[in-house]
């Protein structure tokens, strides 16, 4: 109900679009646009301001076509093989008459009084004289002055893009220089008092400002002139400033808030004193808190502060109008229709955009939803498409088809989905797999042992990543492979013994030596979720030491990833907890080794598919086992061994 | 046969391709690449050298993701609304201990000790404590270290091109600077002794440079770094010497021959001086005296000197090689199936490249070839696609439905038709339809009012321009029409009342006066073909003149346009002609009208298209009537005044 009732005063996205147009072209953003000249051999790309006209012919002569003799066509008419016919060679500086001709090569002009040329091929020359034998039309083998191009054409029309072929078209019409538009100078003004400019002034409770750099790269890639300014502190006096004075030499200004509650009220308050604010709100998600504004008869735009909410709203009301301007083709993403992997949940009355890994996995083209928080930066490199959840929606069924705006050229039949148990090694197989097939991507979505092999039952991935213990039988996978995957053509394929262990403070300042110093009662431990590769190896490691978890303070305390164990430690919400060594090594923890654990791949691939036996090839290669046991805590000696190969019935 | 012969010693394309892409990758060319290293803020576009792993895990820190109190979770279940729970406030400087709790802000370090955050609107703060009515998980509402990107963690793979996001994700994972690859650097040599670099220097006999712009741009589009060198002459030593110097400083080096038969031997002489031929010749057309050849272990490539070949060469011999270095995705051009509008004429043995116009006619996507020369750049920029002829084909017939490849984001559904006679006032007309509809494009094919009529009659065309006179009743237009096109849905709407004459040198030296002059002995005529307008004109003109055709000398010379009228003036071939005033300005003759023609347009457009509304509603515009009035020799008066609707029946 809250989320409902946050979004009850918003406009919707297309009523905000359509009166953010409106206003803009009231406003003029749209016309008598500033122009520049510049010299045509630097126009590729730019766009032209007004209609471009010849200003001389093309050829601007009449000029032989060939190599042989300039003639007057009528003079050779009957000439032929067997009957040649005879006419007096001139000089260049003897006038033409009747039966006569000049010698000429390509591009010559043609000599007063002759009207076609005829190609050496049909001439002999005898002396003072030339022999034919094939007639020749008025203008044969001749550039008649204009035939390309006549003064005065039109050669470019006005607001067209110059493409390397219009450059050649000018410069021979005799245009050397040209007016075309200018560039919009967007200004992208980073705000906030817990934003920090570099990596060096980083530390707890501030964040760096990546988004003023993401923004000026998108307003470059949507052909404006982005001029990034300095972070300006949360204070309404300051910001005012900053907008004020951009506003005084560019053609738009983007203010991009801090994310904290609130924060952008402060651009809020601003941008009324400057002008008129026209929206405030737009109910999408992410992106609500944009607003839109104009000021000093220019826009302004409030994105809000986490970058898959900022990018978002910039597409939608950015994009577009930039481009307009600039009278570049409307931006248009590639669709496709694909079935999602797993429901989406989302709120009635708001319309969300949930960004998608897009695969073809055995001829099905499936989508798989990445993570949904707006601060999560990794959802924007990763997707490949993005799905839109219209406001009539509670959600979205697992198994809907529907469209996928397909983002930077994203090719989603050159798309390997990986779903499973996430491990950095992995990710070194689609390095490796880029070496050998430049354009495969490999996409990984972090999603449990268990729900790799859910996807892998309903076709949604072509590989899946496992680590799971048979309690009774000590063995890995292909027990579980067997039991929840019958009758589907797949191969199990050994990867890596991998290394858990305990992760603990730098220099273990509790002295924990392994398993049995968790029933130490002043040990805090912090847990994995019921059904992780990881929880199932510890509650087997624990039988076979005889530890109860009743022993165990915390056991009961669950979180769902690696990296949250470690951040409970370095937290100091726990003392100790089960993870991979590189998880402890990404946050500087320390690791006790307690047991190694069998990960490996299932394959889903048709058997036209080239990629499963690279991929086998690649995990048997020397070079990929020395990379990735370098990474620490793996074990690569039988890596790429087919363990199992199950069959449709 | 002496085509044919002249293609017997070449390779096919696809060997030559083949060939050239084997012969690159041995001596190197996609292998160990230059790299540089750039600011990710300045990396858009640019293409990852190697993989790039976190530096750094985002967040860094365990942050509050709202504003409220950190507590720890458990001390929180079994707050409700209706029971709520109290926990005692601590300030920032008071170690945590059960029960307790601390204010945050979105963005706030955790305390230590605390894994979860109630946020505000759950919360009651009363006097030394705080009151919640809802319990949370461990880590809810808490961005937790590493939660979005991992330190040591892939963010982007090898060669893979970096976009607005990926920059972001870059900064973000405390990556201030990359290894990217350095972008070919490609040397482009224009050589000619009759090539010029300024319109200054242009006379008879010389050319303009245009081919050095075109590729340098090409180049630039396809993501190298052109090097645009100065023109040098036709010798030997000279074209050695600027090769031999390019190569030393560039990756790549195209050498632009001059269009004279035999030029490019010079190149071939030296380029197997300097290193090895692996192709001299390929059975294309255009572009067949291509030359590729590796020098010093870098790709040199010998473009033909025509523009359209020499564009077509290196769309198949260049393009693809310097993309395929810098790793970026294949160039793939957008492919559509059109009908033939006339027949093709072809090689047997060659592959031919045909550029066309291409446009949805009544629902039927049609294609119409452009004039093939391989001088004219005008068809280089009127193309909207570029169709193969196969080498097995002796040409295609009209009808023929075969696939377009696309060019420059062309879209045919925007692209209005215009075949027939051609006037200089209807390419104004498509610069009005732009200023209405920013993507419109009017493509204009100059085949004469009966070739308009044809089209017309075969759903080619959307517009044709008319100026047939009935001898019978001395009116234009309506009577051909119903004559030729019966039984079509078609407007026939008038559009200008243009002024027809005779063209003469400057100053008119013979003293022609008007028709009646044509009868003098030392006056020598140049007529247009049979069935042109014009033609018709002069007929019509002369027999109300009682001057017989037998009177005129050159009567039975015929030329296809206004402008070989006007060459065949210039070029003293003929004293006078009749045209429109529009081609004697383009040259600077002096014109002596003769009679007023009638000018129209036949509408073909579907009754859903809102295009012929528009149309009209420009011609009748007084801005469209002034400027083309300025033009001179155009009546606008009745322009857009409907003469006629057939119907079908």
């Amino acid at each position: 109900m809250h989320k409902n009732k946050a979004y009850l005063n918003c406009l919707q996205r297309e009523q905000a679009q359509e009166l953010w147009y409106q206003k803009l072209t009231e406003c003029g953003f749209f016309k008598n646009l500033p122009r520049e000249t510049i010299l045509v051999g630097d126009a590729r790309g730019r766009v032209t301001a007004s209609s471009i006209y010849a200003k001389q012919s093309v050829p601007h002569y009449n000029g032989a076509a060939m190599d042989g003799i300039a003639v007057w066509a009528s003079d050779t008419f009957g000439a032929q093989e067997n009957e040649p016919k005879r006419l007096t060679l001139l000089t260049e500086e003897q006038t033409f008459s009747s039966d006569c001709c000049y010698v000429v090569d390509t591009g010559d002009l043609m000599p007063l009084g002759t009207n076609a040329v005829v190609m050496v091929e049909d001439v002999y020359f005898v002396d003072g004289g030339a022999e034919i034998i094939a007639a020749v039309a008025p203008w044969q083998h001749v550039r008649i002055i204009g035939e390309d191009i006549v003064a005065n054409e039109l050669v470019l029309p006005e607001h067209h893009v110059i493409s390397p072929v219009d450059i050649a078209a000018l410069l021979a019409a005799g245009v050397e220089e040209i007016e075309v538009l200018s560039k919009p100078k967007v200004a992208v003004i980073p705000t906030g008092d817990e934003i920090v400019a570099t990596c060096k002034e980083l530390k707890p409770g501030v964040i760096l400002d990546v988004n003023s750099h993401m923004l000026s790269a998108a307003v470059a890639e949507w052909g404006g002139e982005p001029v990034r300014m300095n972070i300006v502190k949360d204070n309404i006096h300051g910001i005012k400033r900053a907008i004020f004075a951009s506003l005084q030499v560019n053609d738009m200004v983007i203010v991009n808030a801090g994310t904290s509650a609130g924060r952008e009220d402060y651009t809020s308050t601003v941008l009324s004193e400057l002008g008129e604010v026209l929206v405030h709100g737009v109910a999408i998600k992410p992106g609500k808190p944009v607003i839109l504004a104009i000021c000093q008869g220019k826009p302004v735009i409030g994105l809000p502060g986490y970058p898959v909410s900022a990018m978002l709203t910039a597409e939608l009301f950015i994009r577009n109008v930039l481009v307009a301007r600039q009278k570049l083709p409307p931006y248009e993403e590639d669709k496709i229709e694909a079935a999602l992997v797993k429901q989406i949940a989302s709120t009635l009355g708001v319309e969300e955009y949930v960004r998608v890994s897009v695969g073809n996995v055995q001829g099905k083209m499936v989508a798989a939803p990445l993570s949904r928080g707006a601060g999560l930066i990794s959802s924007l490199t990763k997707a490949q498409g993005i799905i839109r959840v219209g406001r009539g929606n509670l959600g979205l069924a697992a198994g809907t088809v529907l469209p996928v705006n397909l983002l930077h050229k994203a090719k989603p039949a050159n798309t390997i989905l990986a779903v499973g148990s996430h491990d950095l090694a992995l990710e070194l197989l689609g390095v490796f797999l880029r070496r050998r097939r430049e354009n495969v991507y490999l996409s990984c979505a972090n999603v449990g042992s268990m729900g790799g092999i859910m996807a892998i039952a309903n076709n949604e991935a072509h590989i899946a990543g496992i680590h799971l213990l048979d309690e009774e039988t000590g063995q890995y996978n292909k027990a579980q492979m067997e039991k929840y995957l019958p009758n589907k053509n797949l191969h199990l394929v050994h990867f890596a013994m991998r290394q858990q262990g305990l992760m603990v403070l730098p220099n273990n300042p509790k002295e924990i030596e392994g398993l049995k110093d968790l029933t130490r009662p002043e040990i805090t431990y912090i847990n994995r979720q019921r059904g992780s590769g990881t929880r199932m190896l510890l509650d087997y490691e624990l039988k076979k030491s005889t530890i109860h978890s009743s022993q165990i303070r915390g056991y009961e305390k669950e979180v769902g990833t690696h990296m949250a164990v470690a951040a409970s430690v370095i937290a100091g919400a726990a003392d100790t907890g089960l993870g991979v060594q590189a998880a402890a090594h990404a946050l500087g923890l320390d690791f006790i080794p307690v047991s190694q654990e069998q990960y490996d791949l299932i394959l889903n691939f048709s058997t036209d598919d080239e990629h499963m036996n690279i991929i086998i090839d690649i995990l048997q290669s020397p070079e990929f086992r020395y990379e990735v046991e370098s990474l620490g805590g793996y074990d690569l000696r039988d890596a790429g061994k087919l363990i199992h190969f199950s069959k449709e019935n």
